[in-house]
């Protein structure tokens, strides 16, 4: 048999099917299964949304191939939309549809790095960027974030880390797995330091409307000078939307830089599809009030879930934030699969290990509190308090 | 400002948008623009189609995230339709459901060849093919196919282009940009080679389902020993069910090149979207013989280019079959994009200028003659005729 590429058979098989693997052999002896691994709302979208999506799926308005860059009304809708968000001047140039996160990371990674360049990560990471990197030939480095720093990086690591052939610093705020939300300030320095150093910054903000405090800026980046030279943000509609299924994102860029990525969308797949595009475009004026009432349902899940960790003494909240918390569990010296395992299996909960966001998280379980409603995660406390490893 | 990947930024931009343009510039002086140029059926989709669609994207059931191979259903579907048209015996883990057939290209190509390793391709070829592989930072290799022989490939040249970094050789049949179809029997001499010289066969047959008989299968490969660990073929629900827009396509290949295949869909977008997935298994039995009728017309149009072509003493139809045409104007010595803009500038008919397949195609315009009816053809004699270069 002729051989795989390599760079892709060295990659683990995906990581969430093998956690629901773990999910499904469990006995249901401590009630249901409480699902806090892959990051999706745990409530359904929007009834006016499902309306808009039938009806452009329906209409022979959006079969054809459409543009590259995405429906010129979403472009237009989400530039305004993003300008009020941060302030700034955004225009429809500076707007590329994706399909999905996970691609708008694609795209902006293979815009500034080829095989062989490195792309600067914060660890823990996100699995899908290190794996995406991977299979592309894109060599990675890691700057440790730690504990004691609410899992924020330190300018000095980063600048250290920034070496000759570094071409982007990969970020994401509100970060995914631990939470962590980087304040305004230290995304401006981050930024800084890029543009000083001549790098790319590629910040993924999929969590940006489930910030706990309504009405600031996540950032003041898009109104520095120069940023469409040093800044590629990422935008899933995804979470916002309860749609996931429907595969939408976006990418804020210069316009020089959106003319590299259609050349690399129209490769992807042409165009993202755009029935959703059309009916999304629609829902982003109206579902504002809907958007705003889940950012505050999420935001009363996190306290349920910092009140159920309180009353733990082995278990460690040491992070918490938007959608994600970022859990120490007390089985020091056990692999974090294997804690994570046993905890799906005997316990009915499901999480990702630790240590698929990196080697060193191993204490870690993630947990995606954001899917689970109030009471289920109430339901917590019992199951961690009486969970033993067997 | 940091440097873009090169490898992207040294790509053209996609051509679809730039003869779009020379067509706006139009002055409309012979009539309504003929479109011969992107690939898309000239007639809608099936009422019950877009019905189908319009239920599924209103649905809940389909919100979330789906399996990263496709959804059960479509999988299972697909795998007993493939069956039958090849005469075959396929199963659902034969199968990944992709986001258009480009994406189907990116992770076929992915799975078998990284960055420095060659991918053979035919010449003419189908240019994101070419750019994907370029962005990639694959090599490509190329063999020359010749209009005296109907623009297919002969053994003895692919055999020696066969050099020891060739991974794999991708093929088109029935073939972009020519139309040209590839008989069962040169597929298999092609399968029997490969597997011979321990190389992949990425077989793209997007356009399948309107070869000019009906009922005789494509190929034998799926049905020859050892198939999966040489083959890897491609699908696009997008022409046959009038849906590019919804953006779905099919790979078929052996169990554990879909397993690659998987990490690589993980990365680029989790799944495909999934609406349309369910939309399209329910409609593939349902509307056969709609396929059926459309195959019949496409026919019809080809007849009546063949007819058109007859009546011109210096346009000549070198080749013309499933789809597309490969047409030689009259005008030796002009470049194939002057000739396509002024075509679309003062004619009005818009079609692909040969360059764009390869550099040895200057005399070459294709025609995606499916795009336009029977009537509109006919008035294509007209125009030509009385266009000459200014």
């Amino acid at each position: 048999m002729p051989a795989f590429n390599p760079l892709v058979e060295k990659l683990s098989p995906p990581p969430v099917p093998s956690v629901f693997a773990w999910g499904r052999a469990y006995d249901g002896s401590k009630g249901p299964l409480i699902d806090l691994s892959q990051a999706v709302p745990g409530y359904p979208a929007h009834s006016e949304m499902l309306k808009l999506l039938g009806e452009t799926a329906s209409s022979t308005a959006f079969t054809g191939y459409g543009p590259i860059e995405g429906e010129a009304e979403l472009r237009s809708v989400y530039a305004e939309h993003a300008s009020r968000v941060y302030g700034a001047s955004l225009g429809s140039d500076n707007i590329h549809i994706t399909s999905g996160c996970n691609q708008a990371f694609v795209c902006a990674a293979m815009t500034v790095a080829g095989p062989g360049n490195t792309v600067l990560m914060t660890e823990p990471f996100y699995f899908n960027h290190e794996t995406t990197l991977a299979m592309m030939g894109v060599k990675t480095a890691f700057v440790a974030c730690a504990a004691e720093n609410g899992f924020l990086p330190d300018l000095v690591s980063l600048e250290a880390a920034i070496t000759p052939d570094v071409r982007a610093l990969a970020l994401v705020s509100p970060n995914n797995p631990t939470g962590a939300i980087y304040p305004p300030s230290l995304l401006e320095a981050i930024f800084r330091l890029c543009r000083e150093k001549g790098i790319w910054l590629i910040l993924d903000e999929t969590y940006r409307d489930f910030m706990p405090v309504a009405g600031h800026a996540p950032h003041n980046l898009f109104s520095l000078a120069g940023w469409e030279e040093t800044l590629i943000s990422l935008y899933s509609f995804s979470k916002s939307f309860c749609i996931p299924g429907h595969r939408l994102g976006a990418i804020t860029a210069g316009s020089s830089a959106v003319e590299q990525i259609a050349k690399i969308m129209d490769n992807l797949q042409i165009c993202a599809p755009r029935a959703a595009q059309a009916a999304v475009a629609a829902a982003l004026p109206l579902l504002a009030d809907w958007r705003e009432e889940n950012r505050q349902e999420i935001g009363r899940r996190a306290d349920a879930l910092r009140s159920v960790m309180r009353g733990l003494t082995d278990w460690k909240l040491d992070a918490i934030g938007a959608y994600f918390a970022f859990v120490r569990h007390p089985f020091a010296g056990v692999g974090s699969a294997q804690v994570a395992e046993q905890l799906a299996r005997r316990a009915g909960i499901i999480c990702i290990p630790g240590a698929y966001f990196g080697d060193g998280q191993q204490n870690y379980l993630r947990f995606a509190f954001a899917n689970a409603d109030v009471p289920t995660i109430g339901r917590l406390k019992e199951r961690l308090q009486n969970f033993f490893l067997s």
